[in-house]
């Protein structure tokens, strides 16, 4: 048994996915979730995602060998005083939050002799829809987990939260803390402030109904991701503000530049972007595949 | 037999396709193929596209029933008078091509009393391949493809146009002229700007090895768009210049909200943005999924 007594405070998506899939590979014993909201915990037993549950964080983390923080960032560090209160000294604590620097500065401040034992984590996995509801056993197979442990972070906890999400069917890596906030804000934070920014733009267009009418596939795809929950992608904007402003401060530039070729009917300047980027673009499809057939 | 003869100038992607696809259903006798590449040509030959071609526009044209441009749109104005000169005064003239306004204008100035045999057309299908080598016969089925005939244009000739798409599968439309080039800019050609810009704005970070390497699958979706032909971008960005301004000007405005919204901490305006355009979103998948319905 990998971990006697898990506990997972906020079981939506992600949580109630990983509960699944330990749970299916017989590598938990016990599971105990902690929500605010009992509708939702009612509803995560009826499913079998938990054993049992506590609305009190304290009572929930208090037993368990493990503590999954699974609620939105900006809640994140709002409960960790509760939590690092409860924990027993040879538990490990971990997360799932999409920024990492305002949850380990969160941790650093509040979590005194009890730090080494938390390793932060991002499941890179997900789909538009949230709620214990939507989770599936299979969500992390075949994605991508970043740990960003710190230089305290106990090496058996690092060890144990690798092997979780091993066993879950993730591929597991390791990233310094800066380092994942600003390549996440690149590859995932930006894209999602672009797609909200395109869908918001053209449905205040004139020609709306026609747009949302005539839309190929290729805009299908585009948008998905504007399907996704506003409040996490709130949370995510103020938890990585910088790498973010940053990296849509770029994007603009880098729009400037059509615009200014476009209007400036400079054919070669235009050319010379586009085809850029289908070189970067055919690269990263030729390195997924390469890493596809690794996989198989 | 719909057609007895047709010619394809620009055997590519989208004529080869219309080629194989026409084909296929028995409803052409004779397809001649015109290119400014010869290989390009025999191979077409070779892959059964085309029963015969000419590097002669005027030869090629000459003997058809119906005569598709398939080029890309900048070489359509240069093309159209010898087009033009060569066409039978019953034949019927259409195109391919994704902007419409300035191959109608080309059309007016170049056609004098051959005008109402030409049915301005816009297949809203494609892949990021090009060339002959990529056509099959079943890119068309359940894509729209939209027609923007003129006061002008013969009803009959239209009709033909409509019923030759219509048999390779494509649910066909008419639109004003402006009124495709507005919402063709908004929901095509603003979006393949947007995949182009980011994957250069990432291509170019200095973190760019990470980037691409832990790249999650929307990513994947929302910049596989950039993989298009530059070529053919280059073209559709001059030949929708001010559609395609203007929609990349107001999308600027709505990325300069959301970075004042994360500067100013502004969480009321950050969350209204996302949750509207979460919402025209989530409106987009149900009358997409209306219309799968109604199709099968």
């Amino acid at each position: 048994m990998l971990i006697d007594h898990l506990s997972i405070i906020g079981v939506g998506l992600i949580g109630g996915s990983l509960a699944r899939a330990l749970r299916k590979a017989k590598l938990v014993n016990r599971i105990t979730g902690c929500n605010r909201n009992e509708d939702s915990l009612i509803k995560a037993l009826e499913l079998g995602v938990i054993d049992d549950y506590s609305l009190d964080i304290a009572e929930a983390v208090a037993a368990a060998d493990v503590v999954v923080i699974g609620t939105p960032l900006s809640t994140t560090e709002k409960l960790l005083p509760t939590i690092v209160a409860a924990l027993n000294p040879n538990a490990v604590l971990t997360d799932v939050g999409s920024a990492k620097g305002s949850v380990v500065s969160a941790a650093r401040r509040i979590m005194g002799d009890k730090l080494p034992r938390f390793v932060p984590g991002h499941p890179i996995a997900g789909t538009e829809q949230s709620g214990v509801e939507a989770s599936f056993a299979e969500l992390f197979i075949d994605h991508r987990v970043i740990l960003t442990p710190l230089q305290e972070t106990d090496s058996k906890a690092h060890k144990l939260i690798t092997d979780m999400w091993q066993a879950v069917g993730a591929d597991v890596i390791d990233l310094g803390v800066k380092h994942h906030d600003d390549v996440l804000a690149a590859t995932s934070h930006l894209p999602h402030m672009l797609a909200y920014a395109l869908v918001d733009c053209l449905a205040g267009m004139q020609e709306r109904e026609e747009i949302f009418k005539y839309a190929a596939g290729g805009f299908a795809d585009f948008t998905r991701i504007a399907s996704s929950s506003p409040e996490m992608w709130h949370d995510i904007c103020f938890s990585n503000r910088d790498a973010l402003l940053n990296a849509l401060e770029l994007f603009s530039g880098h729009i400037d530049q059509i615009k200014a070729a476009i209007e400036n009917s400079d054919s070669e300047q235009l050319l010379a972007i586009f085809k850029r980027a289908k070189s970067a673009r055919d690269k990263f499809t030729k390195v997924r595949s390469r890493l596809d057939d690794t996989r198989e």
